[in-house]
C-alpha cells in the first residue's frame, strides 16, 4: 500500500495556491514551504497557513512528501525543471496542461485540478468543489486521491484530454457567462437604472440551469424566434456596435439550436 | 385621489399571466376573467386562481377595473383593439413594446413589466422581482403602483426607452448566460464526465457577479491574456466549429476590455 503523506509544499501564491494551502492546513497537513516568483506574496501566504516562505525554489522540496505546483500554466515547466531531483510526488493544478509536462522531470507525478473560480478574499466551500485527478501510476493515484478526498466530497478521475474539455466547458459556463453579466450591467447603466435590478434574474437563471438541463430552460426573444423584438434590441444597441453584433450572433445561434 | 382597484382581468395564459394571476389572487384581488387564444389554457389558469375563462374577448372587461394584457408582444395590439371601449385601466407586461401600443385605444393605460424569467411550474418569490411601471397619467400611475407594491418590494418607474434597455440587459444576463451554460454542458457531455461537475462553478459565478461588479470578477484565460491556453481550447473545439468561433470572439472581447 502507498504511504500516507503529511507534508506538503506549494509553488505559487495566486488564488488556487492560497485556497489549497489554507484548506490543506485545516485538514491537518503540514505546509512545509511556500515558494513564489514574488517573495513577499509567498511570505504572506506562508504566514496565513503556518508555513515558511522559501527564497530558493530548490529548497522547496526539502522536507515535503508532495509538491503542488499552482502557478501560471506557462510557468509550470520552469518550476518543474527548477525542482527536478525531488523524489516525492509532484502535481500541478492546471486544467489545460497535460500530465506530460511533469513526466519528463519526475517519476511520481500527477494532476489535482479543482474546477472552481477562486478569489483570494472570497471563502469557498471546498467540500463541494469537484477535483479531477490524473496520476503517473496507481500508487500515486491512491496517494493524491487521499489528499483530494480530505478536501472535497467530489473527486473524479480525468485524463488530460477530459481535463482540457472540462476547462473549455468552465470557460463557457463561468468566464463567458460572467461576460454576459458584465454586458448586461453596462446596458443597465446606460438606462440610468440601478444594476441590482438584474440580480434576481441572474440568480434565478443560474438556479434553473443547475436544476435540470439549461437547454430546456432557454427563454427570451431568440428562443421564441421573435424577430421583431430582436431587431428592436439590435437597433437600440446602435451606440454599442460590438454588443449589437454579438447580440445578433447569439440570437442566431439560439434560433438555429431550437429550430 | 385615485380609487383603489379590486377587480382584475387578464388576457393571456402564458408564464407571466400564470404567475401574475395567482400572485394577485393571493393578495386578495378578484380575478374577474381570463381570456386566451387557447380556451383550454384560459380555463386551466382560471381554475387555478378562482376565476372564469372568457370565450369572447369582448367580455373580458365586463366587471373589471383593470385589464392586464400578458400575451406575446406581437399580439398586444390585436388584443387592445379587441377590448377597445373598455373604460378602466389597461396595462401590458412587455419589456420591448412601447406604451404607445395602448395609447391609441385607451385613455387610461400603462405598463407593468416584471423583470424575471418565469416558468409555469417553478415558484418564484414575487416580492424580490423588480417591477417597472409606465403610465399614461399620474392617476393611472398611482393605481398601478398600488397593484405592483402589493406584489413586490421592488417597484421602479421606467419609460419605454429605459424598459427596452432593461430587456436587452436581461437578454444578455439571463438568456445569453443560459446559452453559455448550455454550451458548457455540451462540452462536458463530450468529455464523458457528468454535467453536475459544472454546477458549483455556475452558482459561484452568479453569486460573485451580484456581490459587486462582474467586470472586476472576470477570470479565465482571456482575462489573463493566456494565448497558449486560448489556442489549445480552440483547437480542441475543432469538432464543434461554431463554438470554436464563438470562443475566439468572446476571448477577443474580453482581452480588449481589460487591455
Amino acid at each position: 500500500m502507498q504511504k500516507s503523506i503529511t507534508k506538503i509544499a506549494l509553488a505559487g501564491s495566486g488564488n488556487i495556491a492560497w485556497h489549497l494551502a489554507n484548506a490543506l492546513k485545516l485538514q491537518g497537513y503540514q505546509i512545509t514551504g511556500i515558494w513564489s516568483r514574488n517573495f513577499s506574496n509567498a511570505r504572506a501566504l506562508a504566514e496565513s497557513c503556518g508555513s515558511v516562505a522559501c527564497e530558493e525554489i530548490s529548497d522547496l522540496g526539502k522536507s515535503a512528501d508532495l509538491i503542488i505546483i499552482a502557478v501560471a500554466d506557462k510557468a509550470i515547466e520552469d518550476v518543474a525543471n527548477a525542482i527536478r531531483g525531488f523524489d516525492g510526488i509532484v502535481v500541478h493544478t492546471a486544467g489545460s496542461v497535460s500530465i506530460d509536462a511533469l513526466k519528463d522531470f519526475f517519476k511520481n507525478c500527477g494532476v489535482l485540478y479543482p474546477l472552481q473560480t477562486f478569489s483570494k478574499g472570497t471563502p469557498v466551500n471546498m467540500r463541494e468543489i469537484p477535483f479531477f485527478l490524473e496520476s503517473s501510476s496507481e500508487n500515486v493515484s491512491q496517494t493524491i486521491k487521499q489528499v483530494a478526498l480530505s478536501l472535497s466530497d467530489k473527486v473524479y478521475q480525468a485524463d488530460s484530454h477530459q481535463r482540457i474539455l472540462l476547462h473549455v466547458a468552465a470557460v463557457f459556463a463561468a468566464n463567458y457567462s460572467n461576460l454576459m453579466y458584465t454586458i448586461g450591467n453596462e446596458v443597465i447603466k446606460s438606462s440610468g437604472l440601478p444594476q441590482e435590478v438584474l440580480y434576481p434574474l441572474i440568480l434565478e437563471t443560474a438556479r434553473k440551469a443547475i436544476s435540470g438541463d439549461p437547454m430546456k430552460m432557454q427563454t427570451g426573444p431568440a428562443r421564441r424566434n421573435d424577430t421583431t423584438t430582436i431587431e428592436k434590441h439590435i437597433e437600440i444597441l446602435a451606440s454599442l456596435p460590438e454588443y449589437a453584433e454579438l447580440y445578433r450572433l447569439l440570437a442566431n445561434l439560439i434560433s438555429k439550436k431550437y429550430k
